[in-house]
Formats: structure tokens, C-alpha cells, sequence
């Protein structure tokens, strides 16, 4: 498990001898958290998303025996941010997204998916979104804060880039003011909170997923509380009686055929890890992606 | 070390006056510990569950769209205790607990619950009990206390303050030996072990409360080791099986039309937590029931 | 820094003198770790997992009412390991086992059960094998380590210890190659992976293990990486997706009339565990171990 | 997540209603800490340093027997801040600092700093400076962000907030652009590093200080990294060889009669404290200057 | 859940039957904390010293060449205490220690070193005191409790344990009443704080210990927090500013010729320590003194 | 912070487009750990001293203005090695460190310095000596293991790789056996305990260094265990009364002139680090090295 940590110990770069061809997956981290409103550190996340990588890198996947290492994959580092200057990080990360074939995101918090929607729903057109999160994440704004880590989805909808009715929320059950609620319902935007999950099992909530996003491009975006804080206590606003991470897996593993372009996991502040678990997870649901894509 | 914390106790204020009328709901801590019988520092546990409280506040509760904002609740700061004497203690904590209305007590230990139930049954009468621990707590004494952590029960069902015909207890799963528990259920309490809730599932569980509690005042005691230490690693006697958050949450909302008088959330111990999910998870047990009572 | 700690290693006394007999149950730790191939630490265990088992003695087990304290058990604190030689480390602990009735260990990494099976066979025979992991175990190698910690049961089938069509994998889910596997499931092997345990639910895990391995002498293996690392962060090659702790407590009661004649429980890593909880569920798997094999 | 936590920041009360008066000494937070550049979290500090504060109230400073619980001072919560929005929020502390009298904040990050001067030295009239820190803080922008939390200095002399010929650093250790350091020295500043401490002895150190400081208004502004890490890990550029907090004791007893008109303590992250030491000192240095200024 | 760990406290050996006679030296740890103020969990200490201890155990003392190997010395494991009863443990420690040659105790808080000294006072008469601690540990009582752990100094003077002309204390420098100062310094005992320590340099400090205690037997007293935080986190009331563990070392090094009957360490909070440091501290101190005694 | 981490962000490479010339500095980490004798895990040491060393890039070092990213440095990454054995990995390192100029390694254990010497002593001849460590590391075993981690220069000196006489240790005080001792003085190795630094002062023993190295190629190995465990807490084989962090840095700044060629930094054990303080550094000692030899 030595050495200079790459996602899964895929070829990386570092301004010495950069690649001058596009991998068909390019790994990126976004180490920006400064839209947060509860604990802070989600910066330090695609580092220890990185390290804890490397735990994967021994052997195929056991569901498709897809093995990440055959890929090709590379490992780009970090998007340079704008300290300070959310809106202008917004900028610097969609342009950096761009003309990146098939990009995984390694954040930081979920303000960063934003950009990386414009940049993606800008080549391939209107997003189906599959949305793993304990937030709706669809607030104008989070006390006074426009583009703050609440509100991705809501800019999301209203700048057409994803559609409401082919997305899909997974894993929700924080405090939320209903008419946030009803905006998102709204939408079209179906909602499964994690009761629903545990009540539902995992094959009913992929069925449903494949009958919400349908044919056509489609996004993954997963922060890491919707697992529960057992299974994820490295995040910033953690809600008790999330999801389990076996249950995430085995609705990722019946995703096959939809037609992901893209994804992020964010989220993860390693400061309020134990024992690198959240970080493992976050590489997992990675790992679980590039099977899925690829099988 | 309790109390609510200003800078070096200086005088703090909040934007309000000191209300001269009793609020409907009133929160208080009891910031004792000594009658525990393994590892310690539950008294730390009410300033702890009120700092993860604080991530509850933004929203209304998804299930019910009440928000504990909009109530009418006061937190009081933390009880007095004598220090070092846990009879002085009892004494103490019923005396404070007269005459408030509603009151849901932060812990601390599970032994003061007898003092609460004291108080609370003298104005409202023999009262029924939801019981969510991993101990039944019926033992005559620990290792020779008669009453430490692991008692309230004996004494509570022995002094006619709660009615064990009306009592469910949830979550049981430690050693025990077999003359307490037949003692237990001798007495005509109804005990669902830990793998009684995972086999059954939250919704057949919550009937059954109602079936045993039915009309008349109760009373909830959620000891936070009801959780499984993955959950709820924070306190004092951990036992592997317990139940997820996410069950506790299944089951309390199906509590409606229960007749709850008081309830109490005991045996966090900060210093044994991670990321303060175990203070989070307390908290929320509190959140769930105002939203439970309230809707 | 093995052994039953007293101050600087002065002789101690509980109580009793050396038994000269052989007691019914042996208990022993392996504090040995220089096999594993991601993150150390497992030398620790033993310590960890006694101190762990304290938690449990007061009392007797709820399922079946038998007392461990009442067994006839006996700890005779660590076998003596070589330093930085694992064949040697192989063979010391296969000679300390000789003679040794129904030994219970301690790990230690999963490279020790490879001795404890040759100690055993010798005496009992070829073995059924119960093996909780997430791994399968049955690599020819690790990056080139012959008698590393994923390998004990490529040699342990190689040798004849274990009967390959007698042996149960419960809780397999870790990246693994597919010529490993293959050769695997080719000698006999049944294995359920995490996310069929989680599909089937523990009553019809039990009836397989029964059905596999029938009558006849067994052994249990209990990796304690088979748990989800929300249940056991402390391990050196945790994996996502795994068993919670009430699944495995309700397999191994339902394994009432297997012919166990022996089990460690090993991979406790405390250096990464939170609060003890892998240790207590180290020390509890060892506990319902003697109360099944007591009932 | 800010403020004096009370449950779900329900009303609270502490014995005395709001204080129509100032009191002599006004204690507030300022939860701000998105102009960091290395690891985050001092958004906790306020919440963190009150709760160790506790630890100091039995009894008077052994010292000069001035005892806290004695002053006139009160803690009036955290400021306003605006989330995401580092100019703004400057703005905002300096609008809630005014006319209060005699200040002393608990960061938050060191860019908080430069509001509160701006609001003193409005009043009071340029200060003289006595600044713990590992680093110089003069840096006109970190890695683009004007006002991040290595500028203060820069600013406050360049806005005339503070003589920078009554300014005296100590502690100074990080590496540093040789352009900065000698801007530094070049407006007139004394810098004492941490070696230059370590080799003085505290004696010689505080007679510097007020050579340098001499007559007239000043201000105190401890970063809680001028400690070492032994004594300080909870902060965000954590640098080596810094203090042992008994120097920064010894250093502050010795400099009665200096003019101190605010202070603040700055930069706790308590994600990364360890036993709360961090938050502690902070609170000690608070407690040093109150018992400083009042005998 | 003290005593010596074996497995569900089995019986275990160690090689060598009970001695049925003394041995020179007594090792006896005392699990009880309820008498603490601040934080908890000292009743994990001795456990946590003997684990340490283990790193101390091969090779001589450097400074002496007495191996601690070699010595005639019994762990005796843990004294029983009364659960929940401070004055009940008083007295039971106090038998425990009767006939006990030179005894070495583990704590636990500093409440038990009076019953100590009551039992070694009536063998060997009124004692000189070495006390380590940055407490004076002569409050009457603590918020009523009168047995505390600050009061140990306070009864024994009262009841003529100690002689406060023979008593010297070592690294005071907590927040205290100044009639609770003056009244200790009224009875005749020499106060070294912790800036005298860090002033004068250990060996003036070890001049000044030798003319104070003088000849006669006596006691030495290391609460943990004597050392600071940095050096010892894992304490229940931390002060900082306090000693080094170096200066710890070179102070007991040179008090050689003192006529020493016994000590104790005490205050060690395992939960609160971080890598084992404060334990392996602790440890020390013991293993320092039996060099110390037998050199 | 972010980015995928070399040491101080120096160019590395990863199989990619590897440099076709030697940089004048070249970095490589050596993850091996399985000679040592208490805790474990150094195997993760070189990662987490990168991750480190990222906080010390911004900017010149203070002392001397060697900026360490303006030099001609390479991070290689770590060195193969042969998984649980030995000998096989002194092996591998000594045969990855031929040819690579002035070698910077990050360890890992300290055997490894065995075959770094033997591959520098090879080029440059016998070496003097600068170790800074609490042990000897003159065993000519540990417990049985001939090349464990307490025994690198007992076996430099006896291969010739080392002059003793031009030999120096810094910061010894773990315990000892007399005999190894005896044999390294009698050598003709210079011993400075760490009482003695503590006595001397920086200052004393630099010049003591100069006189005992004098001219000719030199080493230097920096055992971070060195450091006291209040400075350094992550690492397997702690000693309390250690060097401060500070001592070491004033000590290092004084070695100017000595004809050093190469140097490692050991021992560092992230799973029992707080904050990375040790990992913090451990760094910064291979960064003054680097400000040193440059200077």
C-alpha cells in the first residue's frame, strides 16, 4: 500500500510529463469546502479518497470481474480552486472539466458539482441525475449563501442542465422546510428517503431508479452522508439513519445499462474520520462506478 | 464542568429574557456519572448532545413538517447534582424536575431516570415505559450498588412508579443473569431483544408497543446503548448487535397516540465517541420525539 | 509486549496457581502480524480483545443461559512467537498448540490459523471449516509472501487440513482475482459473499452451513474483517459492504450440533479501532462461541 | 452551528436576564474560517475554547489572586458572520465590535483580526501590537486571497490600524519569502522568533516587549500556533518548534502596564485537538490577559 | 472491570504459583474515580499504566544500572473498591494496603492516596511528602464533596498523616482560592510552582526537596497532570504551563538518599490520552522510582 | 495542500515518463516495519510524511533562505520490498539506493539504514555519524531478530560502514542493558543522553558533534523517537524525556560544514499520530537538512 498515492494506483501526472492524450477516465479532485455550513475539512477528502484507494487495487471486482487496474484511467490530481472565492472556483472547475472524457470527481463539498454539470450537460445535453445524498440539496440558499453545498441541484434544475423528471434522490431525511420540499417535488424530482431504502430493499429502489432516469445521458453524483455516520462519520453535516453501505452497493451493482457520463463523490472530511472508513467508502462507490460503466 | 457554557460562566444571554412562565417543553441536563459500573464520562454527555443538536435546527422534521424551532421549549441548563453521593443526587434531580411541564432530560447516567420517573409518576400517576437499552437495568444492586446504572427499573417497578404490564423494553442483548430476567418478566414486562427487532422489523415492533402500552400517560427511556456501537460508540457498557438509528427512527414515529409525560435520553459518554455521532444520534431521539408528540 | 500484562512484567496472581491439568477450553493470543500486506498492527489484538472480554462477565447468555464464568476455561496468555520470521512464527505456534484441549486464539493475522489447523487435523483430522472473512484466503501468494495473511486456506486445502467441500465462506467481498476465486469454488469451496448474507437474511445462512458441513470435526475461522468496518474499523484490510454484528451473532446460534473442536477469531487491529468496538466484537464472538458449543 | 450552544438553540437562561449595560469586558466568537489555506475547522474554536474555559473557574489566578468570576464581563455569544463571503464578513465583525468596550474575541482564523482593529483603532487611535505566531502574517495575499489568514498584518499597517514601530512578534518560525520577511522588518516591526524565545528565556522576551510596545494603546493577538504542537495540534498550520505554553505564560504575567485595549486568540481548529489541550491553552492565554489587565 | 485481564476473567498464569510471601516490593492498582470534579475515567489507569509498563522492560536503568527485572517485586493486580461510595473505598484501600511491604499504587484518582497514607503513617509514622501535582489538593472540599480528589493533602495534614514542614509540592499552577493557598503555606508546606520549576532548573528543585524532607521516611505523591498537557493529555483536570517529563526525570533522579516508603501515580484518564503517552508517563514514574529506591 | 503528494511538491514520477537524469536530491520512502519489536505500522510512515511536508512549501527557510522547491530534488517513491522477510528487503533497499546521488530516505523502521549505509559506505567509505534516537540501536539482537530495528549500527560497525569514533547519539534514554552499552562506548561512540541536551543546551552539543565528526563524509540518521513523545507521539517505540522539537531544529542549524552525504528520518508510525504532528516533523527535519546542506 506504499508509494505516491493515485486513485487506485492509476498513471498520474505531475507537470512532469503530462499525457498528451485523453484516458477514457480521468480522475480529478476538487479540494474546495469553503460553501460548507456545518463542519468544515472537506478539502483534505480526495487525498485520503486517494489513499484509501489503494486498499482496492489487489484483484478484479467480484460482481463482473471488471478489473480497474485494465482500465484506462488516469489520475490528473486536483483542479486548481480559487481560495476564498466560491463563485470563482465554480468558474476555474468547469473550465477545467472541460474536454475531459468521462471525468470522476473526488470532492471536496457538493457546491462542486454544479460546475461540473455545466461543463458536462454542455457537451451531451440535459442530465438524468442519480443523487445518493441525506440533503435535498435544493435550497436557493443556505443563510444568505447562493452557491453554498445545499444548493447544487436547485441551480441544477433551474439552469436546465439536469431533468427533473429523469432524476432520482436516494438516501434523504435531513431537517428540511417544506417548501423546499414541494419546490423539489415539484420539479419532478422523485424522492426516496432512507426509510424508503430500508423499507423498500435495495432491488426495488434500482428498478425504480432505471424507471426515473430511462435511456439517455445521466450523472451519479454521491455524497457520502447518505450513508449513515456508522458507515460514514467523515462528513460535515451528518443524519442519523442513512444508509448502509452494503445497500448502496447492491443498488450501484443494478444500475448496468443506465447511461452514466459522469459522476462525483463528495463530501468526505477526513478530519472526522476513524480508521479511513468514510474515505474507503467514498473510493468504493468509485470503484463500484468504474465496474459498472465497464461491464 | 456542566451548564450551559458562557466564557469562565460569565453571564451570557441569548436574546431573551429568563422566561417567568413555564415553557410546554423543557430540556435539562443531569451531568451525573458515578453510579456506572464500567467505563465513565457520561456526565459530559449533555453538553455534547446539545452541541450536535444544534446541526437539527434548519428544517422541519420530514415526516410530520413539525419544526422544533416553532415550539414552545426551553432548555434550562443542567441540573444540580451533589457531587460524589448518589442518593444525595437522586434527591436532588427529583426536587428540580417538580413542577415543570414535559421534561426531556439529557444524561448522564441511566440512574437518573428513577428520580424523573418519581417526580413524574407522583403528578400523573403509575406511568407505562418505552424502554430502549441493551440491559433490562432490573439488577437489585451492581456488584453491590443498590443504585447505580443498571437498577432504575427494579426500583421504578418495586416503588410502583411505572407499570411493568404497560412496559416494553427494546434492544436487550447483554449477559444477564437468568433470575434477573425472569424476575423481569415475572413482573409482567414485555422484553423484544435486539434480534427480536431485527427479525421482526420496526413496523411490527412499534404495534407492539402499542399493544403494550395502550392509553394512559408514559414515559420513554432511550438508553443510547440500545444502538449497536457502530452506531452509538459513545457510552459506557457497548454490546455488539444492537439495533441501527435508523430502526430506533422507524419505530419512534410509528409511536403516535402514545400518551408520552417525559422522556429521557442517558448514558452518552463523549470522550468514548467519533465524530460525535453518538451525541448526534442522542439528539435526534429528542428531535424525533418532539416532532412524535407534536404532530 | 505479548502476555497478560502486570506492571513491568512482575509475576502476578489472580487467585489460583498453575493448573497442572489441562482445563476444558484453552484460551491463547497470537500476537503476530508481520504476514499482512496493507495496514500492521494486529500484534495488539490478543491484548485488545482480552481487555474487551470484560465487558462481558457479568452474567450469562440471553439465548441459551449458559455462564462463562462457570466453564471450565483457562488463559494461558500468548504463545511465544519468533520476531520477524513467519515460518519460524509458523512452527512455534504449531507446537505450542499440541495438546492443547479445544484451543480458542486470539490473532493475531490470519496467517496463524494455518498452524493452529495442522495442529489440530493431526489430532481430529481433516476439518469442516466455518469461515467468516471478506476475503476468500486462498491466494498462492501476496506479492510474493508464500505464508502471508491471505493464504492460510490455499495451504491449509493444499495440505489436507481442511475438507474444501466442508468448508463455508460467509462474508467474502474484497477485490480478488479471478483464477483465485476459480480455483477456489473449484476444490468445493461454498461461499456466500456479504451481499448474499445480506439477501438471504441469517436463518437460511445457518441451514447452508449446516448443510455444507455437516458432521464431523470443525473449525471456526472468524476474521473480524468478515464485519462491515462500521462494526470493526479496527483491521488492517477493512472492505465496504460487509456483515453488521447481529448478522454473524445470528448465524453462529444457529449452529447448534456442529462438531467445533476449535476457532480463533483474528485481524484485530486495535491501533485502528474506535471506542473497542472491533475488540468487544472480537470478545463477544468468542463468547457465543462458548455458549453454543456449551448448549 | 454557532453560538452558546442551548437544545436546538431553543431559548436558554443562565440566572440573569440580557444586560441593558456594557459590561467591562465583552467576550465573543467569531466563527469564521474560510480564509485558511491549510487544514480548517477554526469555525469550532469559539464553541471549543468556552467549553475548556470551564476548567478555570474554582479559584483566582495564582499568580496575582485576580479571579474571573470576579470581573465584570460577559459573554455575549459569537458574531454574525457571512457564510462564504470573507469580505463581507470582515465587514460584519467590525460592525458588531463597535462600542463595545474592551473586547476579546475567540477565533475563528487570523483574517478576523483585522476588523476588530479596525474598529479599536477607530476609537482608541493607532495600537501597538503584541502578536503570538508562527507565522508573520504580512504575506499581501496567500496564493491569490487578499485577505486570508496571513494578511492581517500586512493591512493593519498598511491602514495605519497599528504602529508597526510598537509592533513586536514572537514565536515566528514557518518557512517565508525572504521579500516578505524583510517588508516586515523594513515597516519597523520587531521579530522574535521561536528560537530567539527559546534562547532569551521569557524574562528577556517581555522586557523587549515593552521596549518595543511601550506607552500607549495595544493590542494582543495570540495565535494559537506561536505554541508548539506538543501543546497546540488543534490549529491549522501547525509548524515545529514553536513554545511550550508555560513560556507564553511566563512572557504574560511580565507585561503589567502595558496598555491593552482588546485581544483576541485565534486559529483553534479542535478537529485536530487532542483531550481538548488546545482549546485549553486558548482558554488559559483569555484568562492570563483578564487577570493581566486587572492587577 | 478491573484487575488483570485474562480472558472473561479466567483463570490465567504467569509461571510462577501465588507467592505465599511478601514480596519487596507491591504493585496494587485502585480503579476508583468517583470522587473527580472535571473530567472522568481514571479508573481505566491502572490497567493502562501496566500495558505501558511493558515498553520499560528490557534493559537497565540508564542512569543507575538498577534493572527493575531483577527486583523482588508482585503485581498484586487491583484493590476492591466500593462502587458509587467514596468513604466505603477510603476505607477498603486502607485495609487492603495493611501489611503490604512498600507499596507502589496505580490510580485511579488522588482521593485514594489518604487511606494510603493512613495505613503507612500508622506503620511507620508521620511522613515527609515529595507531591508532584498541579493542584495543591488541600481544599476542604470540592462543591460540597469532602473526600474529593482535591482534598487528599488537606485530611492528611488535619489528621496528622503527613508533616507539612517535611511536605513539598512540585508544579502547582491551577486557578485557586487564595485562603486555600495561604492556608497550606500557613501549615508549613513549600510550594514550587511550575514557573518556579521551569526558573530554577531540576537539580535546584532537587536541593530544595532534600532540605525540605530531610531525613525520615517518606512518601512520594506524582499526580500526573503535575506534567503538562502536552506530556500528559490523558488526565481528568489539566493545567498548562506544567513540567516536562525530562524535568520529571531529572528531578527523581536526584533525590536519591530520601527515605522513601511507598508512592503512587495517579489521575491517569486513559480515555483522554492519545498513543498511550500519559500511561507510558506514568509508567515511568514507577519504574524511576524503583530505580531510585534501589540504587 | 492538495494535489497528489511528493515531498515539498518536488517533481516525482510514477512509471509514466520517469527522468532520464539524477536530480542532485533524490527522496524515496522505505515502507517496511516488520523488524520492530513493540507497536507497529511504520510501513505507513513515507506516505505520511509527504502528505506532511506539503505545509512547508510556501516559502524560504528562515534561518538560512534556502528555498527547498528551488532545488534540483526528485521524489522516486517508495522502494520495492520483499514482503515479510528480512533480509530479502535489506536486500532490495541496498540494491534501489546504488547510483542514486545523496539519498534522502523516509522510513519505516530503522533497520533499513543498514543497507543504506552499506550502499553509501560502498561510494564514499566509512562514515561519521549523527544519530539522533532515545536507543542505542547497538543490540546485537533483538529478542532473537539479528537484524530487527534496535540493531542497525551495532551491525554498521562491525561491517566497517560507520567510524565509531566519529560516531555521536543524540537523545538516548531508553533501557539498557549494561553490556551494550558498555560495548558501544567501548567502540568509541560519543553518547549524549537526552538529560544531557537538556543540560548542555543546543549550543554544547552542536559543537560536541562538529568535534566528534569533524571533516569527511558523514550521515545522518534521525530516529523521530529522538523526540520526546509529547513532540512525536506516532512512532512504535516511545520514551518519555525526549528532545523537544525545537532542541532538534537548534541543533541541525549548527551542523554547518559537516560533509553530510545522505540521511534518513525512521520510525514514524502514523496510526498512533496526533494531528500529524510527528509526520509534521519528521518532515520539517528532512526540509532543515535540506535548508543545511545548502546553505
Amino acid at each position: 500500500m506504499a508509494g505516491i498515492p493515485t486513485f487506485a494506483t492509476a498513471p498520474g501526472f505531475l507537470g512532469i510529463a503530462r499525457a498528451d492524450r485523453a484516458a477514457a477516465f480521468t480522475v480529478a479532485g476538487v479540494p474546495f469546502d469553503i460553501g460548507t455550513t456545518n463542519r468544515a475539512g472537506t478539502r483534505e477528502g480526495p487525498a485520503a479518497i486517494r489513499r484509501a484507494s489503494r486498499m482496492l487495487v489487489d484483484g478484479a471486482h467480484p460482481g463482473n470481474w471488471v478489473d480497474p487496474l485494465a482500465l484506462d484511467i488516469a489520475d490528473i490530481g486536483d483542479f486548481t480552486i480559487a481560495l476564498g472565492d466560491i463563485e470563482g472556483t465554480l468558474r476555474l472547475v468547469e473550465a477545467q472539466a472541460e474536454g475531459l472524457a468521462h471525468l470522476l470527481c473526488l470532492g471536496g463539498e457538493h457546491g462542486v458539482t454544479l460546475p461540473l454539470l455545466r461543463s458536462l450537460a454542455r457537451r451531451v445535453g440535459k442530465l438524468g441525475l442519480v443523487h445518493f445524498d441525506a440533503h435535498v440539496d435544493t435550497w436557493p440558499d443556505s443563510f444568505g449563501l447562493v452557491y453554498g453545498h445545499g444548493s447544487f441541484l436547485y441551480h441544477a434544475i433551474n439552469e436546465g442542465l439536469v431533468d427533473p423528471a429523469r432524476t432520482i434522490q436516494i438516501g434523504i431525511r435531513s431537517p428540511v422546510q417544506r417548501e423546499v420540499w414541494d419546490w423539489t417535488v415539484g420539479q419532478g424530482v422523485t424522492i426516496l428517503s432512507a426509510l424508503d431504502v430500508h423499507a423498500m430493499g435495495p432491488e426495488a429502489v434500482a428498478a425504480r431508479v432505471h424507471q426515473v432516469v430511462g435511456a439517455g445521458a445521466a450523472y451519479l453524483s454521491f455524497d457520502i452522508d447518505a450513508l449513515d455516520p456508522a458507515f460514514a462519520p467523515g462528513t460535515g453535516t451528518p443524519e442519523i439513519g442513512g444508509l448502509a453501505s452494503w445497500q448502496a452497493q447492491a443498488i450501484l451493482r443494478r444500475l448496468g445499462g443506465i447511461g452514466f457520463a459522469g459522476m462525483d463523490v463528495v463530501e468526505v472530511s477526513p478530519a472526522y474520520d476513524s480508521a479511513e472508513i468514510t474515505a474507503l467508502a467514498a473510493a468504493t462507490v468509485v470503484w463500484e462506478y468504474l465496474a459498472l460503466v465497464n461491464s
